[in-house]
């Protein structure tokens, strides 16, 4: 690994995003999906399942503070998940890069209360996990494999460190290192210690996150502990499972400990198995510290797992997960579109992934993966009024298989209100409040853009202060304007990611063409700038019509369209029932169209295919040719589909 | 109904069998499949699942009469499924059976012996079903829903009636009518009955045998009452199961109460929903007293389901039950190739329910299918050894995935020795056993063939003694030879089936070209007739390419290769891996060819087809033309498939 390439991406507190596409995705998650959620935490949320989270850290707070009255009723027990602590954490993350995006005092306070009611639950030696205090701490740590423990240790770090780094306060990031100092004192290597580590990852990438804050060397070793640990022989897990008497769920599965990616160490893991939300945590914590190190053997693995994913387990939409079972993934080109799991959260931890990837060296498949993901398999996850959501986002939906065929169950349409396991809303609210997190990175005498997300970053670029203003209308019009404010004049590389689905663009500087070179999917330009430097970048949106790695078996002649990153589907309301009956053939009279009263503002595309005629003959099998008629289809973005009424989709269309 | 156009098939006693291709499935049954199963009942198999089944009947009869001893300890307690009666019962129909075929004093000592357990095990008011009478007779006919009893009943009552018919001994076959009279004591429509009916069907079509040898009303009065009192509200499943406190396995699901097809009245019922198997027992129970009673309602319920059935739920290869879940049917045009169920029973179900409505009146649909389920679907739940059987019979494998997608979990590949649920093997006994009985059947001064079965058969038509002759070596040649021998002149209408696969064929009558009707399916033949006279029917059979409706989205440009009755299908041992990068296209060069010791003999096609180019990059999406190679592409009939190399296997290929 050559530390030379490493960036370090824009913070949060550096960059206001002014997007009009993904600022309409913030303002929904603002307005609707925080306020929402944290009812939902306080059991308000009429007709939905109690969520039992902010009453477990009362009841926790009142068991650990005798003297305080939350008005829970002290024999009531814990509620929900052994995991639902971290829906709470989670939304803290959420609501402190929103008080970012915007600032709102009343919702600063309402969090600054509920992080006092969680500093109260916490013990005196910093452990802070309400399904033991509640049910008794005699049995912490007694089941790292599936208690979630760390998990929820790990979420509430991102949230301290998200706390922190939006509003400067500290006090639940202290709890927080308290609470790491407690963990640090039962697990670890050395004799007398539990030799375990997470059985949901997280933990890793968060005291990563942490450490970049502290610079504490010891935050920085329980991480790479964590990493180094995992699946060493004696098995962790195998002994505690005989130890304590643990249930191991997956004996009899193809998974055994890849599960939780704990089958071998880490170093030797090459191909993504298991839990796919689990399984691109852990490699975001592993990217993190391989950066850190220069670990070259966890950076290859890294590598490894990133080029296995990208290139053999990837849907179009950037979904991951393909297998219900486990929420895993399965195996090489195996890409089922109507039995998908594809969680959003699992989309998420790709996004996390390829940035930690980029801040190791900058490459163009980082950014298009985020890319891909952001505007197709995450946003997807949540209704365009932001009150409805995915867990699993299927590339193709046929209702009635829903209801009948026990295959396609966990395919929940309409989109819920909330979820029992309510992993996914918070997710998304704290990836696209920290969006601006993900659009530039700074190296060594180096700029990169990875997203072009209109917004206005503040950065220093060598000794120069700078500000770097995008303008789009991406991803529905072609142009991108980017401008640097310069302090004085700079030289520095700057490169901007040309997307891997663009095949024609023209660059140009102050209005004149101007030369680039390409590089890793990059393209750079190497000068003196100065203030006021203008690049216009152009990337051609045709239609276009992407077939997948003839090894997928389930996408044999099919083809999908796309519009610069965006997928389009079809659905019921726009083509009628029986979506496989459509062709695509050689489509005449393509019409692309932004309809700004459809769906929220949309592009759209239509054109003439075909479609399969029906027999005329109730029978099942016969020797006649198949018999086609013209058939206007019309797409709509895949993110923008159940929407409107309950209905057939698909992605992938015969060709 | 138009009681002048019932007929009635030819009592296996009155038929043998000489054909060379049925001879040889046969013989594989009598001397591998009953002696192991044999074994099998009897715990003497290495390294299977004892089935307890001989055990069980032991021990219930020790218990009935102290003074027995089998050696059996009387504290052993019941083993096996709740239903592990009935395999004891089908091995005996099977055997019976066999005995006709093959007579054999030394089986037939066996079974008298074994027979005279199963009495020594009955109790003295007739009651007769080991769990119970192991477990406590007290709570006997208390879960009718799922605990088996009447079906065991049933398929005892079928061996018993085939052992009549096979030896003319009377044992079974009275105790038999003694637990008839039991069941009628507590079940029934009379005050003081308990209202119900089987839970898995058999019973209905056993007691409709049973009364064809006695012609006792009981015994039509009791069959007629389970399907008549079927589904009828209060609904008596839902009531046992509040009474009894029993577990309703299906309250969470789609089914409901049509999982047992009692959800509704049988005669509201018009499509073939819930579990395969007992759908299609059911429904031949009816159809058997439609046929004797002339009930409208209930013959245009058996048509409407055969209809579903046939034309929107039935696989090419005759395959039925769709879904694992349940193993079920799923709903219309749902037939997916790889995760459908398929049940070797349920196919041989569909036959006894095509038999039972060719009773009613004569139609080629039902020859057809009884050829199209006999020559694929069932016989493909056997090895060719006989020693190895299938439940489920998939249209696609991935052996990749049967490992490591649930979805595909109950893909056994290859073929399991015994099943701890055996009940596909001596299924595919007892009717490959006694396939004699569903070759003709005789009307009202009418013969009607329904399958072209190398056979002898003897008959009275009107007045005259007749041997009616078939001679083939169908489905490899075209050619089919029929002749009588008859007492004397006589006038006949003969209709022979021509199959619905057949779209060009040639009729000669003594070696001339002569005229016939094509009636329902038939040529009819209506003459005064002589002995000697012989037909001489030529199917033409080129390779043909087999589309499916259009509505069936899983078959969406894909095409099935057939030749007669034959469905063929790719393996990888021919074709390598990916099976999906095939396509047939306009295949050139195509050879059909037997191959004396490839498979124990099979007609293999081959052409020229071609199969998709990988890509050169190691990526998952691209905007480049799918490229194609020429691709030699040879094919096997399904049914002996997997009797090679695990491999992929795959019936429909891409067009």
């Amino acid at each position: 690994m050559d530390a030379s390439k490493q960036t370090e991406f824009t913070g949060i507190k550096n960059i206001t995003i002014s997007d009009s596409f993904w600022g309409t995705f913030m303002e929904r998650i603002r307005t609707n999906v925080i306020p929402y959620q944290w009812e939902a935490l306080n059991d308000r949320v009429p007709d939905a399942e109690p969520s039992y989270c902010m009453r477990n850290f009362k009841l926790a707070a009142e068991l650990t503070h005798p003297e305080l009255d939350y008005g829970v009723p002290r024999d009531i027990g814990f509620g929900g998940m052994v995991f639902q602590d971290s829906d709470f954490a989670k939304w803290i993350e959420a609501a402190a890069y929103s008080l970012v995006w915007h600032p709102d005092a009343a919702l600063e306070k309402t969090l600054d209360e509920a992080i006092d009611i969680i500093c109260n639950a916490q013990q005196a030696d910093g452990y802070l996990d309400t399904y033991y205090i509640i049910n008794g701490l005699d049995k912490c740590f007694s089941n790292l494999k599936d208690n979630h423990e760390l998990y929820c240790f790990g979420h509430f770090l991102e949230a301290a460190v998200a706390y922190y780094e939006a509003t400067g306060k500290r006090k639940l990031l202290d709890a927080l290192i308290l609470y790491a100092d407690c963990i640090d004192k039962h697990i670890g290597p050395e004799p007398g210690k539990l030799r375990g580590y997470p059985g949901h990852e997280i933990a890793e990438m968060a005291l990563m996150r942490l450490h970049a804050i502290t610079k504490d060397e010891k935050h920085l070793k329980l991480a790479k502990y964590f990493v180094d640990e995992r699946g060493q022989k004696p098995l962790y897990f195998d002994e505690e499972n005989k130890k304590n008497n643990n249930m191991f769920y997956w004996k009899d599965s193809h998974f055994q400990f890849q599960y939780y990616q704990a089958g071998k160490p880490v170093r030797e893991q090459h191909i993504a198995e298991g839990h796919a939300v689990r399984a691109v945590y852990l490699y975001s914590g592993m990217a993190d510290i391989a950066r850190l190190t220069g670990d070259e053997a966890l950076g290859k693995a890294c590598n490894d797992l990133w080029n296995n994913i990208v290139n053999r387990q990837m849907y179009i939409t950037g979904a991951i997960g393909q297998s219900a079972y486990g929420e895993s993934f399965s195996y090489d080109y195996d890409l089922p579109n109507d039995t998908v799991y594809a969680e959003t959260c699992a989309s998420i931890g790709l996004v996390f992934f390829a940035r930690r990837m980029a801040a190791i060296a900058p490459k163009g498949t980082y950014g298009d993966v985020m890319e891909k993901a952001l505007f197709n398999g995450i946003i997807s996850g949540m209704a365009l009024d932001g009150k409805s959501f995915f867990y699993v986002n299927p590339l193709e939906v046929n209702p009635k298989a829903s209801q009948m065929d026990r295959r396609m169950k966990h395919v929940k349409i309409p989109r819920q209100k909330w979820f029992a396991c309510a992993c996914c809303p918070p997710n998304l609210s704290r990836l696209l409040s920290s969006l601006g997190a993900y659009v530039h990175s700074v190296g060594e005498g180096a700029l990169y853009t990875h997203l072009y997300v209109g917004s206005e970053a503040k950065l220093k670029l060598g000794g120069t202060d700078a500000k770097v203003n995008i303008e789009t209308k991406y991803p529905w019009e072609e142009q991108i304007d980017i401008s640097f404010a310069l302090s004085g004049k700079a030289k520095f590389k700057y490169g901007f990611r040309i997307p891997i689905w663009c095949k024609k663009y023209s660059v140009s500087l102050n209005g004149a063409e101007t030369g680039f070179k390409l590089e890793d999917g990059f393209a750079v330009i190497d000068r003196e700038w100065s203030s006021g430097d203008k690049i216009t970048l152009v990337l051609d949106m045709p239609v276009s019509f992407v077939k997948t790695n003839p090894k997928v078996r389930d996408n044999t002649g099919k083809t999908a369209v796309m519009r610069g990153p965006v997928v389009y589907c079809a659905e019921e309301e726009d083509n009628g029932p029986e979506l496989f009956k459509l062709r695509i053939g050689n489509p005449r009279n393509i019409e692309v169209k932004y309809e700004k009263n459809l769906l929220e503002g949309v592009t759209t595309i239509s054109l003439i295919g075909s479609k399969e005629k029906d027999w005329t003959e109730d029978t099942l099998y016969g020797t006649a040719d198949a018999a086609f008629e013209d058939k206007k289809i019309v797409l709509v973005p895949y993110y923008s589909w159940a929407n409107r009424k309950v209905g057939e989709m698909s992605v992938w269309l015969n060709k």
